[in-house]
C-alpha cells in the first residue's frame, strides 16, 4: 500500500491542479425539447464570475473561468480589463476564450467550412475578435468548437470542407501571440447529424500537427463514439505531445454534459491515470469543466464536479506505480489490475478533505456552500434582467 | 422476377398507403444549439394545414394531419370544429392528437412520472384536454411521448416512477372513447440522460398490454440504441397484435430526425417488408413522420420523405414472395438473400410515377411544388406574427 | 452515515448471498480468433468441481455450480448422481442445466427456430435430455440461451421463427417438473450478425409471460446494446416478478465475458443496488457468473469475480434509503445522487473481510488461494488426456 | 442525367476496377461457438488459387489474391514461385501478404507490443519473413493487422506499447522494397476487449506519417465504432494521402465480416464515391475483401460481393458531378442529396451486365458459376486431408 511520504506527494500533486470552471455552466441551459430557468442565475458576466469565486472558495482548485464570445462579450473601451480586474478582485484569473460559430443565422450550413467565402470570413474574423480579447484579457487558450457539418449525404464536399477548414485555421494561428494556443475540439455528432468536419482526435490532430506546436488537441469526454477507449486517446495524445485540455463531462448516451464522474466514474479515474502517466498533470494541459446544469442547481454541481475530478486524480495518484509494473513486466493479468482496483477502490475523500484543511478550508464544499447562504442571496438579488442562457 | 398481374397488385397497395404528416415539421426546429428560422413558416395551426394540403396535393398520399397540442391549440368554443373544417376543405383529416408534457416549468423532472402528485395530476389533465380535442376533431388515435426519465442515478426511484406512469396511463385509457386509441411511444434517450421511462419497446408493450386491446406501441425509428434491428421488433409488435403506428425519420447517430430514409434507405425497406410481411399494410397501422428539418426547406423536404416511404413500399412489395419462401425453406442463405436484394435493387420510381400519374398527378412530386410558387408565395405573405416552432 | 445495527443487517445480507459459477468457466476459451490453453485446465465435469470447490472453500459464496450440457455430460447410468454426490462431498450443489443447441453440424441455421422440423425436434429432444438431468441431479433451472439467429436480410422468416420459437418452448415448459424453472436468456447479436431470434428482453419477456410463472428472464450484463441502462431492465422484470437470474460478466464492447465489475463497476453496483429496492436479494433470484477467462488464469479469475458480486452488493446495501428517499421526494437532484455516491465510494473491502472472518474464512480470498498451492497441485496432476473446453 | 458519353466513361472506369479476394475467405471460418464445415473447402493454398480463379473467370473484376502467413505457407526451397506459377497460369497474380501474430501461444499477450522483448522479436521475424515471400512471390504489399491489446486496465501499460509497436514497424518499414509497402490496419476492438493498440485511423495514421511515404493505412470496413462515419474517413485519409487499402466486408454490430454491401449499400455507395471523390479509382488504392462465409457458400458469396462492390461503384460513378457542385455552392441541401440518391437509386445491374458481356462474360456471374458443375466438383473431389481454416 501507499507509505506516508507518498500520500505527502500525492497531496502535493493534488495541490497543484487546477480545474478551469466554464462560465456557461453557471447559466440556464438545456434541451432541444425545453430549457427549464433556475432563480438566481446570473444576468452577465460579472455576475457569472460572482459565483466562480464561490466555486473556488470552497473548494480551493477552481481558480480560472473561461469564457464564451459573444455570450461573455463586454461592450465599452476597457470592458475586458474590468471583467480581468473582477475576476482578480475574487482570486479569478479568466482563462480560455471559447469562440462560438454555430448561432448566427449565417452558419446555418457551416462557419469555417461553410461554401461561401464571405460566411467563412465572418467566421475568422470572430476568431480574431477572440485572439484579441485574449490580448486583452491575458487568457492564453483559444478553444476552437466548430459546429460545422452536414445533415445530409452529398449536402456538401466532405473534402472541400477540410480545405476551407485548413485555410481557416492557418489563418487563425498565424494570428496567435508566442504565448498563445489554439486548442481545438472534435466532436463525434451533434449539431450536425450525417458528417462533422472534425469528428475525431484523429482528424483534430492532423490539422494541429500541420498548424504547429501552438496547436493542440481538446478531449472533451462527451464527444466520442460509443465503446470508445478515451484514455487510450489520451495517453496516445500525451504521447504525441499534442493533448492541450480536457473538457470534462459525463455521458451515458451521446453528448449529455453531465457532470463529470457521474456516469462512470471508474472511467474517470483511468483518464486521469493517463493524464498521470503521461506527465500531464504537470504540464500545460488545461483541465476544464463543459456542462450543462440542466435540472440540479448549478454552482453546487460545479463544485460537486471539481470534487470529482479532485477525487479520481486522488485515486490515480495512489496506484503503486512499483507494484504495477512489475506485474505487467511478468504478464500477471490479474496481478496488474488488481494494483489498478486497489487504488480505484480506496476511498480517498478523506485524503481530498486532508489536503483541504491543511489550505484552510473546510473539508467538505458542499456543505460549505450550502452554510453560505449564496444560493438564497442570488435568487434574492438576481431578479430581473435577462438571466444568463445559451441563447441570450 | 414480377409479372403484370402482380404489378398491378404493387400499384393497387401503394395506393392504399396514407402517411400522416406532423404539423409541427413545418415549423422552425433546431438542435438545442441553435434554431435557424426559414422564411414562410407557419404562424398557426391553419397555415400548417395549409402548407399540409400542398404536401397531399402534390403526393396524393398525405391525407392527414397530426397535431400538437399545445402547438397547434385553437382558442374559444368550435375552435377545434374549425381547423377540421379547414382540414376537410383542403382534402385532408385531422389524425393524431400528440401531448406535451415535457415543455412546462412544472414538468423538469418529469410528468406522469413526477414524484409530485400535484404534477402528476397536471400531466393526466393535459391527456384528459387531448382526449376532449379528439372528441371535438374526430381524431382516433391519442400518442403519447413521455420525456419523463432522469440523468443521475439516484436521482428519482425506477420503480416508483413505474408505478405512477402506470397509474397516469390507466386514468386516460378508461377515459378513451370506443373508436379511440392510446399509442404509447418509447424512446431510448433524450432529453433523459440517465434513465428513461419508457426507454424500449419492452417497457411500451408491457405497459400496453396490462391497459388492453386499446392500447398499442409506436416504433419511431429514430428511437432505438445503435445497430438495433428495429424492423424484427416491428414484426414482433404485429405478431403480438400492438404495432400501433410508426413515427418515421432518419438517423445516423441518435435522434436525429432527419428525412426518412436518408440515413439507411435499405433499413426502411426491410422494415417496410415486416410491415407488409404482418399485415401492417392493410390494418390500422398508422404511417406518421416525426421530423424536424432544420436546415432544409420543410415542405419539399416532407414530399421528398412521403415519396421515400413509397418507393421503400414498392420495393417491399416487390419481394417475390414464392421464390423468397422456396430458398428459406431450402435453407439456401446466398438464394434467399437475393431475392430480397432484387427487389431492393430494383428502380421503383418508374413504378411510382405511373402510379400518380393514373390519380391524375404529376409524375415528380418535388418538381410539381416548386413549379407551384408556393414557396415564394408563403414567403411574401407570412410576415409579422410569430412563427411556428417547438417552443412557439 | 450508517448505524452499527445497520451494519449487522448488511452482513447479514451478505451473508445469505450466493453466487453460481459456471463449471464452463474452468476450462479453456477464447475468441474466434485463438483459445489459448492454460496449464491445470479441468479435464471433465469431475475436475471442475474440484476447482469450483476451491472458489467457494476461500469465498464462501460460491456453493453451486451450472453445468452445461452436452460439455458436462456423464456417460453411465448414476452418473449424474454420482456428480452430485461428488459435489456434495466438497460442499456444493449443482445448479442450472445450461443447454446447447450450437455446436451441433445441424445447428448452422438455428436449433428451435431451424427451418427444418427435423432439425427442431433434435433441439427440443435436447433440452428434453436437459429436464432429465435436472431430474437427475436435482437441479431447479433449466437455463436456455439459443444462439439463433440469421446473418443476412431475408435468410428466413423472422416472424415464422418466433413461433416455431413459441412452439417449442411451450413443449419443453410442459415437460417442467412443479418445482423447476425455464430461464430464457436474451442477446443482442452474436454469433448472429443479422437478427438473433431472442434479442433483447422485451422478447424475453413476451414468450415467457405466455408460457407462464415458472418460465423468467436472465439477464445477462453484456447481452445488450451500446448504452443500454440495464438496471431499468431489472427493476422492470423485478416489478413484473419475471426476473430469473442473472449471467454476471463484464463489456467494454460486445459480449467480452471479461470478469464481473472489471468494466464498469458503478454499473454493477446500480444494478445490484435495483436488485435489492426490488426484492431480489431475498427472492429466488439467481446470481449467476457466465465469463471466460482467455488470458487470465481461471481459478483467482472467478474468485475476483465473486468478490466483486460480493462488494458492490455491500455498497448497494450500504445506500441510506431514508435519506434517499426524502432527497426524491423533495426533488433534490443533487442530494439524492450523493446519497447514491456516498454508498459507492464507501470502501466496503474491509466490511467484508469481516463477513469472511466471520464465518471462519481467510480475509482475502485470493491470496488463501494462492498460498493453497492448489494452482501448482492442477499444473502437474491434470497432465494428459483433452483439457476442458468449449468444443471439447 | 447521365448522357450516352458519360455512360461509356462510367464503363471504362468499371472496367479498371479491380478487387483482390481473400485466400482465406475460401477456407472454413466461424465464430467463437462453433466452425461449420462445408463440402468442397480447400486443403491448401494451390486449392483456393483454384476457387479464386473461379471467381476472377466469372467476374473479371478478381485478378489478385491475398495471401495469409502462416495459413498459406508453402514449404520447400521454390515453393512461393510455384504458387506465384500457379496463379499466373489461372489468370491471377498474387496480392497483399497477411500477417498472423496472433495464433500462435506465445502471442497471448500481444505480439509487437507484448512487454517480453523475446516475442516481439519473434513477431518482427515473423514479418520479416512475410517480407521474404513478397519478396518470392512479387507481392507489393505488406498487410499488417494486429490482435494486440489488453482486455484488463491496468494489464499492461498503453504507452509503453505504442513505444514497442512504433519500435517494432520501423524496423519492417526499414526492410520494405523500394516497391513494396507497408499497410497497417486499425480495429476497434476484438480480439482485446478493453485497449487495442491500433484501435482507430487515427493511430494507424500517426504511425505512417513517422515511417514515411510507403506506410499507408488500411481501412477495414468492420472495424468501427457504432455510428462512425466511414466515408469521412476515406475522404480524409486520401486527402492526406495514406489511404492504402480497403478490407470490405458487412457489419451490422461489430466486426461481423458479412458480405460487403448486405448490411448497408448505402455506405458502400458513399465509401465509393468518396473514393472517386478523392481519385482514389485511379490510384494504387488496394480493394481488397476481407470476409467470412460462416454459414453461406463460399464462392458465389465471394462473387456476390465482387458484384456488390462493382455496383456501389457503378452508383457513385454515376453521381452527376455537376449538378452537385451546383446544388452546393447554391447551399440547396435538398437538391445536393437528390443527385446522390437519384445516382443510389439507379438500378446498374444491367450496365455492369454490359460490361461483363463487353468483355465475353457471362452477363450474370452467379447464375455462370453455378452452371459450371465447379461446386459439385470440388465436392466430390476435396476429400480427405485437412480442409482449410482460420487455424488450420
Amino acid at each position: 500500500m501507499t507509505s506516508r511520504s507518498d500520500v505527502s506527494a500525492v497531496k502535493a500533486a493534488l495541490r497543484t491542479q487546477a480545474i478551469e470552471t466554464p462560465s456557461w455552466a453557471y447559466g440556464n441551459s438545456g434541451t432541444r425539447f425545453k430549457v427549464f430557468a433556475q432563480p438566481g442565475v446570473p444576468r452577465n458576466p460579472f455576475e457569472k464570475l460572482d459565483d466562480a469565486a464561490k466555486v473556488h472558495e470552497f473548494t480551493g482548485a477552481a481558480p480560472t473561468v473561461a469564457l464564451h464570445i459573444p455570450w461573455d462579450r463586454v461592450e465599452g473601451s476597457g470592458g475586458y480589463a474590468k471583467l480581468a480586474k473582477h475576476a482578480e478582485e475574487r482570486g479569478l484569473t479568466l482563462g480560455a476564450i471559447n469562440s462560438n460559430t454555430f448561432q448566427d443565422n449565417d452558419y446555418k450550413l457551416g462557419s469555417v467550412c461553410h461554401p461561401d467565402a464571405a460566411v467563412r470570413r465572418k467566421a475568422v474574423d470572430h476568431l480574431f475578435e477572440c485572439v484579441d480579447i485574449m490580448d486583452a484579457t491575458g487568457s492564453k487558450d483559444l478553444k476552437l468548437w466548430f459546429a460545422d457539418g452536414t445533415n445530409y449525404p452529398g449536402q456538401d464536399d466532405l473534402r472541400d470542407r477540410q480545405d476551407r477548414l485548413a485555410e481557416g485555421l492557418a489563418r487563425v494561428y498565424e494570428r496567435l501571440g508566442d504565448d498563445q494556443r489554439m486548442l481545438l475540439e472534435y466532436k463525434f455528432f451533434e449539431p450536425a447529424f450525417y458528417a462533422t468536419d472534425v469528428p475525431d482526435w484523429g482528424t483534430a490532430y492532423a490539422h494541429c500537427l500541420k498548424l504547429g506546436p501552438k496547436a493542440q488537441v481538446v478531449v472533451d469526454t462527451g464527444h466520442h463514439a460509443p465503446g470508445t477507449n478515451i484514455e487510450f486517446i489520451v495517453a496516445t495524445l500525451l504521447r504525441e505531445g499534442k493533448l492541450g485540455a480536457f473538457d470534462f463531462n459525463s455521458r451515458f448516451y451521446a453528448d449529455d454534459d453531465l457532470m463529470v464522474g457521474a456516469a462512470d466514474p471508474f472511467q474517470l479515474f483511468r483518464i486521469m491515470y493517463e493524464v498521470i502517466r503521461g506527465g500531464g498533470l504537470a504540464s500545460d494541459v488545461a483541465f476544464m469543466l463543459d456542462q450543462c446544469h440542466n435540472i440540479e442547481a448549478k454552482i453546487p454541481a460545479i463544485i460537486r464536479s471539481v470534487m470529482n475530478v479532485q477525487e479520481a486524480t486522488a485515486k490515480a495518484l495512489l496506484v503503486d506505480g512499483e507494484a504495477l509494473a512489475a506485474a505487467q513486466r511478468a504478464g500477471d493479468v490479474l496481478a496488474a489490475n488488481a494494483v489498478v482496483m486497489d487504488a480505484y477502490n480506496t476511498d480517498v475523500r478523506p485524503l481530498v478533505a486532508e489536503v483541504r484543511e491543511e489550505s484552510g478550508l473546510h473539508p467538505d464544499p458542499i456543505a460549505a456552500y450550502h452554510a453560505s447562504g449564496w444560493a438564497g442571496r442570488i435568487a434574492a438579488e438576481r431578479v430581473g434582467g435577462e438571466q444568463a442562457g445559451w441563447g441570450a
